[in-house]
């Protein structure tokens, strides 16, 4: 099957798609996109989900799989970030994408084992599990393929949205 | 000019179209979109989004005007917001529709002159300045009738997304 994974951000967001057949990775592409700030956030958000939208029709993923946020210290940015995951989840949904989201702690432990692991740790993991020569970049790029692998070696209940 | 207002949210998103010269306004239809528990999250983004966009369609406003958001205690809920949020910013964006914010003081500010004025201060003069018979029901979608009005008679200047 085919993962789309995504590190959500409006500056910059993390993508990063994957084969896997549960067992073996490989990664098929990953980047990151990036917004200008010169642009309004409206336009942003919409460069964004445009091409969100693209990549889901060039690469046809089973499954998008998307990293759950938590409160940083900048209310602003939060909101923005969340804002922008909301443009994920809405173009991936309309879509008919199945779509997953796992927390920081669950990427970590199903990367390394360990639920508290360094950003190091998780960059060097995702490069030996996808066979890659060297770290994928830009970071935002490396924890997007996280998330992907994250999905591909978990059982997909723990990444279901549920209801809330 | 016809102006759709936002009052955002996930569970209840409140909408008000008006129609305005600037001087004198009329309401055209509010209400409320409300998405159930029951549904997994990106179901009801989609949802949202998609009813956003019926609304654009049918009433084909100038300009839309969204309500900012503040940090509430519940983290969980303003991420959640924020991503419904962001939805409705997009499928705005998308359809070409001006796109204004204004905070909750502005609305207060441009509504009944005091920027630190009651909820209810606030809905029985928008019941006034509409000439409805009665306040709008439910809160959220007087809210939204409020962000609308305060789009018809500001500097859109002070509305706008301006970049961050």
């Amino acid at each position: 099957m085919v993962i789309l994974g995504i590190d959500p951000g409006y500056g910059i967001l993390g993508f990063g798609v994957i084969w896997t057949d549960g067992i073996k990775h490989k990664a098929i592409a990953y980047g990151a996109i990036e917004t200008p700030k010169f642009k309004r956030f409206p336009e942003r958000l919409k460069y964004i989900g445009d091409q969100i939208s693209g990549l889901i029709n060039h690469y046809k993923p089973d499954a998008v799989a998307v990293e759950e946020l938590f409160f940083q210290n900048n209310q602003k940015t939060a909101i923005m970030v969340a804002e922008a995951r909301g443009v994920v989840l809405y173009v991936a949904e309309s879509k008919n994408i199945p779509l997953f989201e796992y927390t920081p702690m669950q990427i970590k432990q199903a990367i390394t084992g360990y639920g508290r692991a360094e950003k190091h740790q998780i960059q060097m993991m995702v490069k030996v599990m996808l066979g890659l020569s060297t770290i994928p970049k830009p970071d935002d790029a490396a924890d997007a393929l996280a998330v992907a692998i994250t999905h591909a070696q978990t059982n997909p209940n723990l990444g279901d949205f549920g209801v809330h």
